[in-house]
Formats: C-alpha cells, sequence, structure tokens
C-alpha cells in the first residue's frame, strides 16, 4: 500500500511518502474487531504464515503460530503482517530510490525508530477500516513495537502480547549490534552506504554481523547439544562429542590443525548462517533495524521510570519469556509484568522453560503454543485468560 | 633465550629452532625449590609484574597478584614470566623469518598447541636448571596451561593453580572465536596471512575481534553498572542512566539519530579497546592462540572423560572461579575440581563472588588476592593449605 502523506519521524525527520508490504489471512469480521497485527523482529517480514502457491518451503516466518486452526487461529482473527519501513522486503528502505536525488537512498535513509514504525502501521490499519485490534503481537523487537503500540495507541489495541522481549537493550545488547554495525560499516564493499552504485555488497560484513547474532539467539546449552565440540568430518561417528563413546577410550578423530579452515560443527554451522544471510539482507537495513532496537526505551521520558511510561497502557497483556533466552532473560520481561502491575493492568505472564535461547520464540514448543492458543482463544471468546505454563512463576512472587 | 634444538609439535610439524622471551623475579633458591611459573593468556606476554625502569605504567599484567609482598610473593618465590610460541611479544612467531624461506612466516607459522607450549617452557626450565616448580600458575588460556603441564609433566609440578579456567571450550566459546578470526582473515588487508610483506595490518578484522573478546570478558552487571544506556556525551549528567535521576521526569539528552557514529558510551568503550589492540597486537598470533584455545582438551583421548584423563595428575590444586564469569563459569571448574576428586587428588577450590565476569581474574578483588594470598604463604611454608573464600562451597555439594 502507498502513502502519500510524509511520515514525521521520532529523529525530526520526515519521509516524503512510502509504500508498506503487508500480507492478510483469514477474514476482517463485520464488527472490523477481530485483527490481529504481528510486528517482525530484525530480519523477517509480512510474510508470517503461510505458503504461497507455486513456492514450496516458503512458510512464513511465525508458520507454526499463526494459520487455519493454530495458536493464532485465522479462522477466528484476521491476522495481518507487515514489513517495516527502512526494511529490506518489500516496503520503502535504503534500496529504493530517494526522491531527492533520484539515487537509492543507501545510508541516507532516515533513521526510523519503533515509534516510527508504530505509526506507519496504525496508518495502514486507518486505510484498512480497523480501529481497534484485538491483539498487536510480536517477538523480540517485534515485542518492542507490541509495547509501543499500547503506549501510542492505547485506545487501539484491546491486547498487546510481548514475546521474548525487553523493556530496552541493555549494555551488552547494544554491544553486540555495535560490533555487526561496525563489522558492516568497516567492510570496503560498504563504500558509505552507498554501495549499490558502487555494484559490490559488503558480504564480509554481513557475514560477520550474522554470525554474531546466531550465537546470541541460541543458549549455550542447546548450542552444547547441537554441536558440542564436534569435528565437522565427524558427523555420525560419535567419536568426539564431549561425552564420549561411553565404551572407553577410543582413538578420537585427528584435529586438522588449521587456523582458517573449518575443523568444527560449530563453526561450518555459523558460516553457513553467514553466508546465506549475506545473500538476501540488505547492509542498510541491518544498520537500521539494530539502531531501532538500541533507541527504544519508553522510560526514557518518564526519567527512567518504566511504570511511568506505562501509565498510559490501557491493553491487556500477554508477556512471554524463555528461560535460557540470554539476550533478553526472563528479568526483562518481568521488569515489564511488574511496571504493568504497578499500574494496575491486567497481566498474564508465562515463563516458559525452554532450552533453545532467544530463538525460542520462533520454535514449537508445545507449553509456549499452548500458552498462546489459550490466550487467543480467550481474545475470541471474550473470555478472561490466564496463562498457564509448568514453570509460570505466581506473579505475586515477582521481584 | 634461544633454543637449538627442534620443537616436536601435536600436529606433526616441527619449529626448528626458535627463541622464547621470559622475564624472571625474586631469587632462585639454593635448592632450587620456589620456581613459579607464570602462563599467560590471550594476549599478554612475559611481563606479569613491575615496571621497566625507564618505562612509567608498564606495570606487569598481574602486577596485583606478583611482586615484593604481593599474593605471589617475589621475597619468597622466583617467579618466571614467559611468551609463548607464536606470540607477537618477543617469542618466535608470525613477524619472524621462516628460515624454510626467508620469509616472514605469517600465517604459514605452525599451528601451536597448550601443550606445545608447556613443551617449550619446560626447556626453558631446563636451561634454567629447575627440575621442580614449587608452582604452576594461568588464568583462562594460563590456566589451561598450567593443567596441561600437571598432565605432561607431573613429577615436576607441586601445586597447579588454576584461576577462572575452563577443561575445554564449549561450543560458544569456539564460536565466539571463529567470528573473530573470520574478521580478521576476510580482511582484505589480511591478504592470506602474508600482509606482512604488503605493508598492511588487518586493522578493521582486528578491531571487531577486540570488541567481541571484550564483550566476553565482561559481565552483563557490569556493563550495565559501568555503560549502562548512558549517551557517550551525557557523561556526569546522570540524566541517561537506565535508572533515572530519581528526581522525576526530566528531559533526557536527545538521541542523535544515527547508525554510523557512536551514541554510545559502551560503543565508545568498545571502539576505543579495538582501536588501541589493532595497533600492537599480531593478527596472525590471534588466529594460533585462539585455535590454541580450541584445541584444548585434555578429556578427548581418553574418551571423553576428564576423570580418566587427570588419572595422570600429581600435584595439588587450587581452582578458582568467578561467579560472573559466562565465558568459562564456575561450572567449568567444577568439572576439573570433581574429576580430580574422583583421582583422589588433594583439591582447593574457592569461588569468588565477584561482578566483574571473566576479567575478574586479572583485577583486585580483595577475596581473590586473600585466597592467592593464603595458598602460596601454605606453598611457601610447606603448611597443608585449604582455600577459602565467602563463597566457597563445600567440595561435597558439587554436582
Amino acid at each position: 500500500m502507498h502513502f502519500a502523506a510524509p511520515l514525521p519521524l521520532q529523529s525530526g525527520g520526515t519521509v516524503r511518502d512510502y509504500t508498506l508490504a503487508y500480507e492478510t489471512y483469514g477474514t476482517l469480521d463485520a464488527r472490523r474487531s477481530n485483527a490481529v497485527l504481528v510486528c517482525h523482529a530484525l530480519n523477517a517480514s509480512h510474510h508470517v504464515a503461510g505458503v504461497y502457491a507455486d513456492q514450496p518451503g516458503s512458510e512464513g516466518w511465525w508458520d507454526t503460530m499463526i494459520g487455519p486452526g493454530k495458536p493464532v487461529d485465522t479462522d477466528r482473527f484476521f491476522v495481518i503482517g507487515i514489513n517495516n519501513l527502512g526494511s529490506c522486503f518489500g516496503s520503502t528502505g535504503p534500496m529504493d530510490t530517494n526522491p531527492a536525488t533520484g539515487r537509492a537512498w543507501g545510508a541516507d535513509f532516515p533513521v526510523v525508530t519503533v515509534e516510527d514504525w508504530v505509526d506507519a502501521q496504525a496508518r495502514l490499519l486507518d486505510a484498512l477500516g480497523i480501529e481497534t485490534l484485538a491483539a498487536v503481537l510480536g517477538g523480540s523487537l517485534g515485542g518492542m513495537q507490541a509495547l509501543s503500540w499500547s503506549l501510542r495507541h492505547p485506545a487501539r489495541v484491546r491486547h498487546a502480547v510481548v514475546v521474548a522481549s525487553a523493556p530496552n537493550l541493555n549494555a551488552e545488547n547494544i554491544a553486540f549490534n555495535e560490533v555487526a554495525r561496525r563489522a558492516i560499516v568497516t567492510d570496503p564493499d560498504f563504500h558509505g552506504g552507498h554501495f549499490y552504485a558502487h555494484g559490490t555488497v559488503p558480504k564480509r560484513g554481513l557475514r560477520i554481523a550474522r554470525m554474531i547474532g546466531h550465537i546470541t539467539y541460541l543458549s549455550d546449552d542447546v548450542m552444547n547439544e547441537k554441536f558440542g565440540r564436534e569435528l565437522r568430518r565427524a558427523v555420525g561417528t560419535g567419536a568426539d562429542g564431549a561425552a564420549g563413546s561411553g565404551a572407553g577410550p577410543s582413538a578420537p578423530t585427528p584435529y586438522r590443525y588449521t587456523t582458517q579452515d573449518v575443523e568444527f560443527q560449530i563453526e561450518s554451522y555459523l558460516r553457513y548462517q553467514g553466508d546465506k544471510f549475506s545473500e538476501y539482507f540488505d547492509a542498510n537495513t541491518y544498520l537500521l533495524i539494530t539502531r531501532a532496537l538500541d533507541y527504544f526505551d519508553p522510560a526514557r521520558e518518564h526519567g527512567g521510570s518504566l511504570t511511568r511510561a506505562l501509565a498510559r497502557t490501557a491493553a491487556k497483556f500477554l508477556l512471554v519469556s524463555f528461560t535460557t533466552d540470554w539476550r533478553f532473560s526472563p528479568l526483562r520481561s518481568r521488569e515489564i509484568v511488574r511496571a504493568l502491575l504497578d499500574n494496575q493492568r491486567t497481566v498474564s505472564y508465562a515463563e516458559i522453560d525452554a532450552p533453545h535461547g532467544h530463538d525460542a520464540f520462533l520454535l514449537d514448543d508445545p507449553r509456549y503454543l499452548d500458552v498462546m492458543r489459550a490466550y487467543f482463544a480467550g481474545i475470541a471468546t471474550g473470555a478472561a485468560v490466564t496463562a498457564t505454563a509448568p514453570a509460570t512463576p505466581a506473579l505475586e512472587a515477582l521481584p
């Protein structure tokens, strides 16, 4: 959808006009009351569910969560997936033409924030004739957008579902983003962000950025379980697991003694992920989106008080975190829960004992999906809902 | 000291002849029984203590620990600091001439392991006329060398002191090393490791490597305390701390909205550390030393059993870990303690409740220094010693 009216940005700048890519699933009911907006995280898009007719393997990035009969049931809800401004999957972004110069925006694309995205999304809802969302839903950076919706447009959100998210980035989160950005910006193929004109792509930097990202998405435990110290050549031999074969000492596969070639499986995995990412993701978008993460901090205008910041919310909330997520740990979700409770908001909170780290929010852990299914069923029927999960602590016990 | 005899390596290769840089502190006693060997970690050297007469600010990297009247008291002990083979601070390494080609070794320097370093160190002790060490001591990768000493030369080590270390790297540790190596190797100025001949230095890659390293050396807590979300320009204003001023909402310092310039203090800190490191550290050495870390795994030749691997030790042990060290967590030290106890070895273990993460082993936490002081006093007097620290769990309670 094209928007001709300029969008004012948090930075003070403006996007003169822009296009947003979106997909919808299910049917908007007569009262226009069953819309669910799904916000994406760093490298995802508007294609949240389903497959394209002519493209096998084209499942949406949250296809486990969203679809007919799934936890966010598209037989009941009208689900909207949207690609954010500045991204590289169809919405206006750095690869598009800057009307002021006639060339690609490149690094001159305006810095966009979570708040800017929410405002742009609100205009899409206006155009679709949707005044109030049954729910706004997102994981990680998507959860920040859901939280921001509840602040910027409190009357338009009945439920905000914030998964594996945080009220802001901490120093370590910013640090990882910064290393990734430096890898991209210092790649000689970046050309100050105007690499399109040079016919290059800063793939070295994108690879490093993605490798760093992947480490922070996975838990220590799941990395040890999936890869451990296994050598690349030793797949299936069982000779190089840290636990050994259990059948007494046997000669391990010899090391190759190389500093530049792949020796361990984990190296092979990371290189593959980096290579794949560098083929499709835009480097300027990576800078923009990590910066939007860095800047998000709703408490900032309230003297650092999240409680005061969240006083303007009116929605009901579901927060979900995962025990082994060290990027956005359960403590960060609990900060939000605590601030909402301080404001007497209705909050459900589930802390899922999952081994997969931050990535768990994209996976099909049955307890997680059950929590989401129960909550969205409650939204659909209007019933009061309380999330439950084996590891859910009593809300009263929160620090 | 120059060594003319070839050194056989774990890889099957050989270093034909080589020089090791070392320093000594204190006096070797008549029975040659008070020698303490100090092994260094990734980016340190033989200069472990004291200052050079003409160089203010040239304190050794472990000057809090080693010196007259310090925990490792050079009035009592003859301390030897040594720079490892392949490093870039005086011992033979990639910047030196490869006798086979007449050019710098560069990336062709043989891959060296912890075991190779220990063997090279043993030759230095031979040359100094020291048969038995009162103690071998190291933190992090240095601790791995201390552990390896107790395995390769059990009769020559009375005490092995292993601080903030691990019995091997886990998948996440290897992953971080690999990202750092890829940043270096893919820097166009690396030239396949032969950048000396091109008059270049892969500084971009070294910067990224160091930034990644620094993140893993610090705890989440200390990063939040030291940097938090403070803006670079907001130093001392108190306006941008996550906790706010506590005096009610006040307008925060505006963001600059930039993706490439420094916005947060943590970014400035990391860039500074990266820049500094890239000025003095050799890129090929970085590859070699991170690979030595990756390869260390004494249990590997024993079917993965650390208990069987440590059966050949004869030394007494002190293990020290730090609660907030997420690079080599206390659990990794406990693995070593457990395996030693399984072999009925004498082990002291102190788990120090310190906020500084992995870096704590280089800092002057008084409880940590007290543990070390007590242990080395016991070595000096021959008394039985048991380390104690407020957070030391009973050894029987180990998992």
